[in-house]
């Protein structure tokens, strides 16, 4: 006898596929003045001069740009913190502390994730899995990095001044935050979004069903799958070339989707990695190649969307649990949203090290996490 | 029109309380020395004399405890780890890397998580959630601690031979691992736990359905449900005396789930805290009763089960990842197993500090993850 069956979703290794998947009905993108200068800086919701953002210590400016991405998140899909089921959040800082102290103050009960510079992708896994199953209707997804606390973290103090070999990355100062929204559990066919979407059994929803009808309906961008990665080590010991570090982690990821999902690069408009940067980007369609897949046409990557080549010493591109966040929020999200693109693989990528590893002479292995997302036409 | 439904599962503000909950089919302990001497040494699968488990660092002894321990419960369980779809893990250090460098050689897809003391909760309830949801058959939740690397990491060498204050806690040595289990999707009734439950339309269970049939049987313990938590800031800000600043998180999680779930403290055989310690707990009852409520005739907390007050000098108690894991694995899950005990809520609890907020001045809040643990007959 089998009583036991996986849901629908389940496919292959590593893959859900959601037979109804959640909607992500807002996004929020909160920068410092360097990536308000890049490529992308008028696209951001928010940006700040100095990179304090009125605060006294970096951290605290990070977690000041992780409350305001959350308060603009909510604010533009007219949802308030107590309507929210669960938070999923993580940064680069020790003790994931950015988070804890960014998002306190939305007494919102939290799951906290470290996952290096793959946090996005891992906040939006947990965030589509639990709105695919029903565990709430709104979920909150949000990550941040910050260039201040980042050198301070994993390198020098900014007072230091030291060099950066060519390979290194520049770590974004910024964070994004991501509503999730359940979609509604029957439809018998047709347009997917309901336009007022009220809450039975909730004792929290404390908004009005006639304000709702004027919000609910802008989102056509849905989280259809996930492929969550595993820890890949070829090996690599060096720090300050982590798209190198993280590479093989991206090409696990993408390769999997596409053995899971019977995919291949053709079925996306894109195939959008975290922050590997130009040094990891020329490792990645080798290691694709390698595997009978060729990505070039497809690939974008957020750490070398975010600044501009020339004009911007940043070596070998973006980085940061920020970087991949506030590139979907501000540039793929609305591309997503238009119908310019229908179906994306977003990858973020993370390298797991930490200084005290590091010193112990253990390699960096990476991970990364694949985010199918789909525009949804009506 | 209303079209979105929640699971059936959600429940109050904070909670969800599973239909068909997922089982915990097997739990392994690996601890230190000191854990080794304690009242629950004996019950322990592994301990090590050195605390350094054949490695040259703390780091490393602490990436070997979850190894070991990930491998004795999927031992116990007679599953291959790529049987288990996701794995759920973290610890105390900086950027999680005991975890990342523990479960690396496993290759289960896997999510990062930090909770702090909370993560062996925050690690069940997504595990749990997964499982429900129907998004694997076997999931792997896993968290350690180390005495050495957790003083290297939140106060000083253990070289240094520093002088502790009463209210501090003694970080447990230990890693505890869970195998979980998906309960079969649809049964008319009785007996809940499936003897041959093979998993239709995987390509990645290689054991065959005939050594299923002597191994599935085991368990009797269900994640009968979760409360998430939230944080919880009072403001205190010494970070020797953690059992002050995560019991107002304790109290928050446990008051929630009352009220979420409709129960009191007579519907749980005990409330179990993770490491309140002696200074928490008296905390916690006054917290509690201002609520108006009484747990002290069911309260339990594994930071003052798992040392001897009396012989060993470990102050306000034992603390860490792997403190109220190893006491879940070894103590309690058996306890519920025989039917000794028929529901407990189990409450880790989580202190979110690191050294730089903690240098900041920053206050210390709490986070505390409630599992639902019940005993089922047949």
């Amino acid at each position: 006898m089998t009583y036991f069956t996986e849901a629908q979703a389940v496919k292959g290794k590593q893959s859900l596929m959601f037979e109804n998947g959640p909607y992500i009905v807002s996004a929020a993108s909160v920068t410092g003045s360097k990536e308000a200068e890049g490529p992308l800086g008028k696209l951001f919701d928010m940006t700040n001069e100095d990179d304090l953002f009125g605060a006294q210590t970096w951290e605290e400016a990070e977690s000041t740009m992780q409350k305001e991405a959350c308060v603009l998140a909510l604010g533009k899909a007219h949802v308030k913190a107590d309507e929210v089921r669960y938070l999923f959040g993580g940064d680069l800082l020790r003790q994931g502390i950015a988070t804890s102290m960014g998002v306190e103050a939305l007494q919102i009960p939290m799951f906290g994730l470290y996952g290096a510079c793959s946090t996005s992708g891992e906040a939006l896994a947990l965030a589509g899995m639990s709105a695919a199953a029903g565990y709430g209707k709104y979920m909150l997804a949000v990550t941040s990095s910050h260039f201040g606390s980042a050198e301070k973290e994993f390198r020098f103090p900014l007072g230091y001044a030291n060099q950066r070999p060519l390979s290194a990355h520049w770590t974004v100062t910024g964070s994004g935050a991501f509503v999730v929204r359940a979609a509604e559990a029957k439809m018998s066919g047709g347009r997917d979004i309901s336009e007022s979407a009220e809450t039975p059994g909730r004792t929290d929803v404390s908004g009005s069903p006639e304000a709702d009808e004027d919000v609910y309906r802008g989102s056509h961008v849905r989280i259809a799958g996930v492929t969550v990665g595993k820890i890949v080590d070829y090996g690599l010991k060096d720090s300050q070339n982590m798209g190198a570090c993280m590479a093989p982690a991206a090409m696990d990821t993408i390769v999997q989707n596409f053995e899971d999902t019977g995919r291949s690069a053709e079925d996306y408009d894109h195939i959008i990695t975290g922050d590997l940067g130009y040094v990891g980007q020329s490792i990645l369609f080798d290691l694709v190649r390698g595997k009978g897949h060729d990505i070039r046409k497809k690939h974008l990557d957020c750490g070398m969307l975010i600044y501009d080549k020339e004009k911007q010493d940043t070596h070998a591109g973006g980085s940061g649990c920020g970087c991949a966040a506030v590139t979907l929020a501000s540039f793929i999200l609305p591309k997503l949203e238009k119908g310019e693109w229908e179906r994306v693989l977003f990858v973020p990528t993370g390298a797991l090290l930490s200084t005290v590893s590091f010193n112990e002479g253990a390699s960096v292995p990476g991970i990364a996490h694949g985010i199918v997302l789909e525009h949804v036409p009506g």
